[in-house]
């Protein structure tokens, strides 16, 4: 069946191209659409993650004027949300809309292209892909499975997790069964926490059914979505393990190379355009819902201790530098991020949070 | 002149949409373009304004696969910066790349398009314009002027100017001459400063001949390229008046209004893509050019005082209140981003402040 689907969707595409090479004058709208399929590593609409990767399907048809149609499976449609890296190598999809960090078990590199603990923050982060060489890196990687890659969407700074009881010491934390993928996984894990990778259909059942302890999802706004404050109303901050969530869309390469200059150009835009605009879509949904969540739902907002904090930064500092340590290319990832923040995270620190200090207790209204 | 360059761009703009009309089938590739004239506050090719211009520009002509054609007219070119609003208004040129606080003296709600003292961050402004009313209020203010407003880049957080002394108290502003548009110039004169209001390229000259004492720009790295810092070496941190900098693009409404729904989504990509590019490109070279100001160039870096810092805002709330007191849309802006803020704020003290603090002394690398 995927392979039927695959062969009719290659005979779909060759149409216009044989017409333009032969020199046929379509006008644009006229002309047959390249139909592309897109999997996702979320369910249908779910706020925010869902809903990005819509909407960035929806600007790339638009502006293609009809020349490029992206086609959205949602998790389980066509393919299970841990199966979309795959379905694109293996060509059954055209691209997939998930998160790097998935995918840190096809090559350790990729646990530098979400977040990092104690790194840079989602503006630091693009800076880092625009004109910092992260661009190349991410693609560098990507070439190993026949995939080109680009940013669509960020989810902002993201909390710290749900727990079920407190964690008021790193003590607090042995034995408990938490679902935290990525560096923060690993760094919960040799503090002697289970660590559990589970789809986020799945989340919600195990917290409440208490084969789950705690758990990260994103924050306020999909989180409230998700209901995980109903089975563990301790909510945690700041979020040192995650301080951006980078959105990461696989094209295969051999489609990307098909397509025509102006339609990667669409392409690339209408990431970058979602990329900003999902991050304002978080701020703005994430401040309404940790309202409600906190004045009407009755979850308890807490911060890491110090001394939780300076032993997360310990560890992070192991599992990151081991993890680059053990592979060329993600040492290579780890150099170029470091050297790059060590300089830009001044300029933040006397701009970004020098005003945000100053505003605290300063707001003009 | 100016009309009979607008009545020959009219005409050549003509051709496509006939053909279109009659239903002759035209390629994409093959078709006349449409022409339209973008003029600029900017010289050409400053770093930063210049090029975010420049590269909006270049990004509509990819994506639109020939249909438009964006051509660029910097500053003095057609016509001098600070009277490419009425350029557009009049007709003479079709769209404009500017700051919207330039043309409070034409309404006063544009006051609160670029930043407000004590106010959003960019992200937060973001937030608003998408998902708080902002887009629809710009607007409001645009059809009274047959213009049509999006943001296209942000400078970031800014610094808080050089002055040729360093200023250590309220006292010190006193007589002194300051180049200052918007909230912040009003917040220095009723503090007892003389502000003028002068173009780029006449600022570096005014400071150097000591007719100027002090003098905003940007940011490290279009400061350094003004050379403001030779006349000027004290350096003042935070930007309490502009932290943020949205840059406005008015379009003719009736130019907007004749494109194609896919022309105005290219346009409305670009100018969200670009946005995000250009924070990222400040984020990278005001920290690269931080350095080499600081480090090779004798900059002297200061913080405002607290109590300074209090008197800024206490003035800065009167002067805000009064421009919104003055006109009932400026009153009802005011008070959809004030309401707006109150809410956002609150998740940004959790999550992006809180990082920030608690990476100052634990960055991972």
């Amino acid at each position: 069946m995927k392979i039927t689907r695959r062969q009719s969707l290659r005979q779909a595409s060759v149409l216009p191209l044989a017409a333009a090479a032969a020199g046929i004058a379509t006008p644009a709208v006229a002309q047959a659409a390249r139909r592309l399929t897109m999997v996702t590593a979320w369910p249908r609409g779910l706020p925010g993650l869902g809903t990005t990767a819509q909407r960035f399907a929806e600007r790339v048809n638009q502006m293609s004027q009809g020349s490029l149609v992206i086609e959205l499976q949602a998790a389980g449609e066509l393919v299970p949300a841990f199966e979309i890296f795959d379905a694109v190598e293996a060509g059954t999809a055209d691209l997939y809309h998930g998160a790097a960090y998935y995918w840190q078990g096809k090559h350790p590199a990729y646990a530098f292209f979400t977040s990092v603990p104690f790194g840079p923050n989602p503006l630091e982060f693009q800076a880092w892909m625009h004109f910092g060489g992260g661009q190349e890196l991410f693609d560098e990687v990507g070439r190993q499975f026949g995939l080109k890659h680009l940013v669509v969407g960020d989810t902002g700074e993201q909390m710290s997790g749900w727990y079920r009881e407190p964690i008021e010491s790193v003590e607090d934390l042995q034995g408990l069964r938490i679902r935290f993928p990525g560096f923060a996984g690993q760094v919960l894990t040799r503090l002697g926490a289970v660590v559990v990778n589970l789809p986020a259909s799945e989340v919600i059942t195990a917290l409440a059914s208490g084969t789950l302890d705690g758990s990260d999802w994103v924050a306020p706004w999909p989180d409230r979505a998700m209901g995980l404050y109903r089975a563990a109303p301790y909510y945690y901050y700041p979020g040192y393990q995650e301080p951006s969530g980078m959105l990461d869309l696989g094209i295969s390469l051999s489609v990307w190379e098909s397509l025509s200059e102006a339609e990667r150009t669409i392409i690339e835009n209408a990431a970058q355009a979602e990329t900003l605009v999902t991050l304002a879509e978080y701020q703005t949904r994430n401040a309404e819902n940790l309202k409600i969540l906190v004045e009407e739902e009755g979850v308890e907002l807490r911060s890491w201790s110090e001394e939780i904090l300076d032993r997360f930064l310990e560890v992070s500092r192991e599992v990151v530098a081991e993890t680059a340590e053990g592979d060329a290319l993600a040492g290579k990832v780890y150099a170029s991020l470091g050297e790059f923040l060590r300089t830009t995270s001044e300029w933040t620190r006397i701009s970004k949070n020098a005003f945000l200090n100053a505003r605290d207790e300063r707001l003009l209204y």
